[in-house]
Formats: structure tokens, C-alpha cells, sequence
């Protein structure tokens, strides 16, 4: 179960989706299951696009950034979930440390820290947040549009040995990582052995790749896919990998064109088998990518031989100036969602085993085919659904379900390969 | 943290709400300390009265009986606290076996019911409901007034030696019952060593009195009076038991006369410290009682002397006819809310140890120092608090928060004094 939200669409329940409803009880059985061999992150964002005929996670991200995009609705559920994650992994935390990305200006980042510390308040922790930026050198106010100010404090190490991670005058027993350690691990978090650290540093991207979760990801559609009597593929995206690239210097063009050729041609022969006429594309992404950076659409292998000057500028560097030399090559789900003119695409939230809310990113410059976490986005809530009459609503098993479960269902697919993938 | 409602009462807080509200961090962290301790029980519900000047439990349900009341809105939270109380107990479980109260005619409480099944149902069990009633011998469709049909089966012993109980065709792992068990426990519900009795056979009405629950509630109630500073007083309602009682011989009126009497003495001089202007009375109810049956509200000790004919039938039977010989006197909180133009109690309901919803009790009838729980009743759902625009709700710690915190931390504190009466 998870919660009844107001999707995008709007039409009759697609095959897909009917079925995961018909199967709820055998879902929930499965995953019980499963969550009690593999532990849940803390917390994680997953990425979906829903083709109608397909409906598949593109990305999983263990540092969620944005919590304040959620419908006020949620906190409850927020607070409730943090409270299980909390008791499982550091029962007599009183003190946590939440470390963020390192941005003083972005304000839509700093609203969702903003939030995250509220709802871990709220869980009965004080929480405090340390800064990994050299400029905050002593407690620095940030002013946020909504009249709050969230204040950054310089980390400082305490303890014997210095073994422990904190603020002045605050000594936590768990520390929350929101910064995705895409430039590595910084030496302040080297060797805390006396404190619980979530998500583990093996989750950041310095380690991670995302061919590495789809995997995974490929393991558990498949177990799932058996289990309720599914053919994978609708909710598998398939993908290929690429080392040794380099963009600036045109190497490895032959792997990557080999590889999109590869999987446009397995794309096609499965359009065949169901029937389905959209044009078969590939997303050539960073394989430790984040912010939607270095990412382009290919419909053809040709596209990714003789890049121009452009082109390589863009894909050759990620996050934070890192150079890219792995890729993933992943099939492209085109979506059939909209929010009023913008092409759009869930973005579902989790912590522990619990979906907690999503939005739609939502982008009006760009297709059906291509990356939304571009310039242009937007972020709508999900509403909780509760336009119908009381007595009507969420009263028996034979009311309509909401679509959102399959949503549901997908996210937490996802977030047990991340599971797997960081056990 | 619990679900942000909206409550009757729209004025500014009150001195005791301010201080929960201010304490929230260490109120939190000490319930999870507590918890630690002490296990939830699987549901509750527990009545309040909000005084304004007090904010106490006037009783704890452990069979809660109104789950179709609350908002669908709170669907989620029941489930995802469902989810997490079925993995405490009894995480391998596929199969539930629900056994309700032997009702075939009570429609609200039908609804109940199938809304309980149906919360279950959504964590991955497969439910059905076996009935204690003897008339039930065959699989019974009831429908109900939103078009759905709840199937009440006969109970079967099975397994080895008959030590397992479940209905025909379905050997479940886990029993839940909501059923009070005012009539004692049925010999079909004896010896049932396999499974997953919930809550415990000792959690019914047979053996549970609601002195030593509130005996309970007073070492909780000091216990986190000295931790946030408050009086105790402010939160307890004081109470005294006489036993030995026979209303229609007119038997132990001295001793239910000197302890009203006493109890309305030190209601008294409390109400004196707090300059409270109202008058004091206690309610005089069954020590096992349940469904608002034999409660008297008292102002004056010569009124439980010399009971006319009517007031003794009432208060010398209880739920199913039972007797009642051992009785309980409250301190009587007088309520302050009102909904329309009924007196009205918060209900609010648990699942483990977390707030999922709630409800007002309301009654046109009554006044505000009666038992509402009565002929005239109805029942208002608790609205999530969503009023208020998207950008200026729920998102930062200094927003203003809902009163209905401090409800849910009252309830939770007699949920905490039900554990450590059924450890």
C-alpha cells in the first residue's frame, strides 16, 4: 500500500497496472519478504517514466533533494517512516548531524534541508547541520524564501583521537549524509568509527555506478516479474555499459556506437512483440552521474560518432567539474505524462520501505524522449487523493485503487537494488 | 510528530498545548526510549477530554471499534503503521484470521470491520473473518451501506491435536481480535499455543479492569510530568475503585459514597490552586465496563445513596448483561469542544505506537460533564490540515502547528500505561 495520490493521468488503468493492483496482496507479501533479507536505506528518490506500455525507474538517488517538493500532507507519513528508520539503525539517537550539498545559494536545495531537519525534529532528534564548505567558518544564517533561516555550522572533530564528527557543542551519535560525495569522500569523514553514518559512504557517487544498480535492479525485476507472472521488460529498462571514454578526445566512440546500436536493436525486436510504434531511442548518461548532467538523447549509433565541440563539452564533465569516463547506456522510456503543457515524469519518495510522497518534475522545453532535470523544470506535488465524497472514499477493497500504487510498486523495486546493491 | 488535523477548537493554544508544542524534541525522545521498553499493543483507541485547563484519557480501548470512521485521508498512515506492527509480531505472516464482536446487525460497526480487513489487506495478508457467533455455520455474505459485502465464516479448529484455529480452507499464522472478550474467553479461543494471538487473551474485558489501567497511566503520567515539568494533575484524571458492589441490593453504597466524596474533595482543592470556576463532578462506571454502558455522572456523594429503581438497572449491567460488581470513579473532565451544536470528545486512534487518525465523538444531547459515548451520537472525522497554501504550510519548525499534537501525545501516553499493563 501506499499512499492514494492524484496522478497526471487520468485515463483507464493500463494493462501494467491492473495487474500490480489484482496482485497487491501477493506485492506486499514479496516485499515483506524481501526487506526482511535486505535492509531499506534511509531514504531515496526514484525517478519514473511511464510509457503506458512500460513503466520503468531510470534513476535512483540515495541523497533525495527534494523533500520540500513533497505535499504538506505527507509530513505525517514523512515523520512516521523516519521514526521506524531511526529505531532500526540508532534506537537511542538523540543528536543527529545532517551534512548537505554544498550550496548557499540555491534556495530550492536549501528549503529541502530545510524540511528534512523538520521532519527528523519532529522524530525527536536535535538536529543540527555541519557544512563541508571551507567558507563556513562559524555558524552562518541562511535566509529562506519562506521566512525560515536554516543555519550552517563549521564540522568540527571531537572525541578521543578525534574519532567523532560533529558541531561546536554537539556531539550526535548519527551523522545524515544529503551531500552525494561526488567529488569523493573529504578527509573530515574519514575513519568516524564511533558513530552511525547514513547512508554508508559506499552509497556516494566517488563509488557508485549506475550500471551497477541496474543490475541489481535487472535481479529484482526479474524475482518480481516470476512472482506475479509479468514479463520483466515492462518494468525493466535495459541498459549497456561503457569504460574508458573520453569525450574531449573522441575515445571510445566505437564501444559507445556498438553498445546503442546493440540495444536499439533489442529495443525494436520488443516494440515488434507488443505492438507498439513509437521510435526506439537510448539515454547515454554519466555511469556516476547526478543533476541531470551529461546526458543526451541517441537515436541512432551514428549520433555518438564525431561529436561536435558542443556535444563533448556537455557530456564530458558531471557534477562538480569531474571528468566522465564511464557511461551507461540505457533504454529510453518515452512518457506519456503531462502536466498542464510541460512533458512530465514522476519523482517518488522513500524512507525506510515506505513510499512517503512524490511529485512530477515537470519540463515545457522539452519532448517525450528526453532528460526533464534540465533548465525549465518545475516540481508539482502530488495531492493526496481526497476530491471524492467521505463515505465513497478509500472505504473498501472494490473502490477504485489510486494509479499511484504501480508507481509505488516501481519505486520500491528500485529501492530494494539499492538495497541489495549497497549490502 | 502525529497526522496535522483539525481539531473543534480554533482559538489560541492553551498553556498545557504550548508546552507540549515547545517540548516536542524531548517529548519524542522519550517516547522512543519508552518504546523501547515497553511493547506497543498491535491498535488503540483511547477517549479524551480536553477541559482546557486539562487534557486527560477517560478511557483505552484495545479493541478499537470505530476504524471506518476516521478520514480515508489517514488510509496511508493506518497501513504503513500496520505494516510495521505485523512485522514486529509476526513478519513471516501471510494468512490473518479477524474475529469481530458477534454483531450481524450493527452496520457502523460492520463497516468497521471490513475497514480494519481491508487495512490489513493492504500490508499483504490475506484476511478473513471468523465469527464466534453459533448461528454462523456457513460462509455469511453481510452487505453493507457502501455496496460492499463483508463474508463472516464459522471458526474451525485444525492442525494437529485441534491446537490451531482458523476457517475453513484457511490456516492463518496470526489472529486478531476485536472482540472484547467481555463474556470471557470462548473455549473455541483456548489453548492456542501456535499462533499469533493479538492482542493477548488478558487484553479483554473479562480480565482487564480500567483501575489498574489508570493505576498504569499515573506512574506514566508522573513519569513524563517530571520530565517536561508540568503537573502530573494536568494530564491524569484521579480516580478510586470500590469493589464488592451490588446495585440492585443497594450493596457498598458506603464505600462508593466515601469515595466520591473524597474524589470530589481533592478535585476541589486543585481546582482552587488552578482558580477553575467550574463545578467538580465524578463519573461513577463500570471497572470493566465498555460501550458507554453503566456511567453516571455525580456531584454530590448522596447521590449514589438510596439509586432509584432505574438508575440501578442501569448501572448493575453491563455489554452482553454481565453484572457489575466492581466499579471505578473518576475524576470528570468537562469537555470544552463542541461540533455544531453537539458536545464532542476526541477519539484518537493508534496502530503500534503511532498516531494514525482520529475522530470526534459528538452528541446533542449531553452536556459537558456526561458520557457521550450514548444514545444520540455521532461520529466526525478529523480533517488533515490542508487549508492553508502549499508554500506557507507544514514546511519549516517555526510554522504554527496543529493542536492536535497535543492530543496525540496524551493518547500515546496511555497507549504507553496499556503496554506496561499487559507486560
Amino acid at each position: 500500500m501506499v499512499p492514494r495520490l492524484t496522478t497526471a493521468l487520468t485515463g483507464p488503468l493500463l494493462t501494467l497496472e491492473r495487474r500490480f493492483l489484482e496482485q497487491e496482496s501477493a506485492i506486499e507479501h514479496w516485499l515483506r519478504g524481501e526487506w526482511m533479507e535486505y535492509a531499506p536505506p534511509f531514504y531515496a528518490s526514484v525517478d519514473l517514466r511511464n510509457a503506458g506500455f512500460k513503466l520503468a525507474p531510470v534513476d535512483t538517488n540515495l541523497f533525495p533533494g527534494g523533500f520540500n517538493n513533497l505535499n504538506p500532507a505527507f509530513l505525517p507519513l514523512c515523520v512516521q517512516a523516519a521514526m521506524t528508520a531511526v529505531e532500526k539503525i540508532c534506537p537511542e539517537a538523540k543528536n543527529l548531524l545532517l551534512i548537505p550539498e554544498n550550496h548557499t545559494r540555491n534556495t530550492f536545495y536549501l528549503m529541502n534541508v530545510a524540511q528534512l531537519a523538520m521532519i527528523l525534529r519532529h522524530t525527536g532528534l536535535n538536529v543540527r547541520i555541519g557544512s563541508l564548505l571551507p567558507d563556513i567558518t562559524q555558524p552562518t544564517p541562511l535566509e529562506l524564501p519562506d521566512g525560515q533561516t536554516l543555519i550552517l555550522e563549521p564540522l568540527v572533530r571531537m572525541g578521543t583521537g578525534g574519532r567523532r564528527l560533529g558541531v561546536a557543542g554537539f556531539d550526535p551519535c548519527a551523522i545524515l549524509l544529503n551531500n552525494d560525495l561526488s567529488s569523493g569522500v573529504p578527509d573530515i569523514l574519514q575513519g568516524l568509527s564511533e558513530q552511525f553514518l547514513i547512508p554508508p559512504l559506499s552509497a556516494g557517487w566517488h563509488l557508485r555506478r549506475k550500471s551497477r544498480h541496474f543490475t541489481k535492479y535487472r535481479e529484482v525485476a526479474r524475482d518480481f516479474a516470476r512472482h506475479i507472472d509479468i514479463d520483466p521488460w515492462l518494468i525493466d529498462p535495459e541498459f549497456e555499459a561503457c569504460e574508458k571514454i573520453n569525450f574531449q578526445e573522441s575515445v571510445g566512440e566505437e564501444c559507445l556506437a556498438a553498445k546503442v546500436d546493440g540495444l536499439l536493436y533489442r529495443i525494436r525486436i520488443k516494440y515488434k512483440e507488443y505492438g507498439i510504434e513509437a521510435e526506439p531511442f537510448v539515454i547515454v548518461k554519466a555511469d556516476a552521474g547526478t543533476y541531470g548532467m551529461g546526458i543526451m538523447t541517441v537515436k541512432d549509433a551514428l549520433d555518438v560518432k564525431g561529436l561536435n565541440r558542443r556535444q563533448r563539452n556537455k557530456m564530458a564533465v558531471g557534477k562538480g567539474g569531474r571528468e566522465v569516463h564511464e557511461v551507461m547506456i540505457q533504454e529510453g522510456v518515452p512518457t506519456v505524462e503531462t502536466v498542464g503543457t510541460g512533458t512530465a515524469e514522476p519523482v517518488v519518495y522513500l524512507m525506510d520501505r515506505y513510499v512517503v510522497g512524490g511529485f512530477y518534475r515537470v519540463n515545457t522545453t522539452r519532448g517525450i524522449d528526453e532528460n526533464l532535470n534540465a533548465p525549465g523544470m518545475s516540481f508539482t506535488p502530488l495531492a493526496f487523493e481526497c476530491g471524492c465524497s467521505l463515505p465513497d472514499c478509500g472505504l473498501g477493497p472494490d473502490s477504485p485503487p489510486n494509479r499511484f500504487y504501480a508507481y509505488g510498486v516501481v519505486a520500491r523495486l528500485a529501492l530494494l537494488a539499492a538495497a541489495k546493491e549497497l549490502a
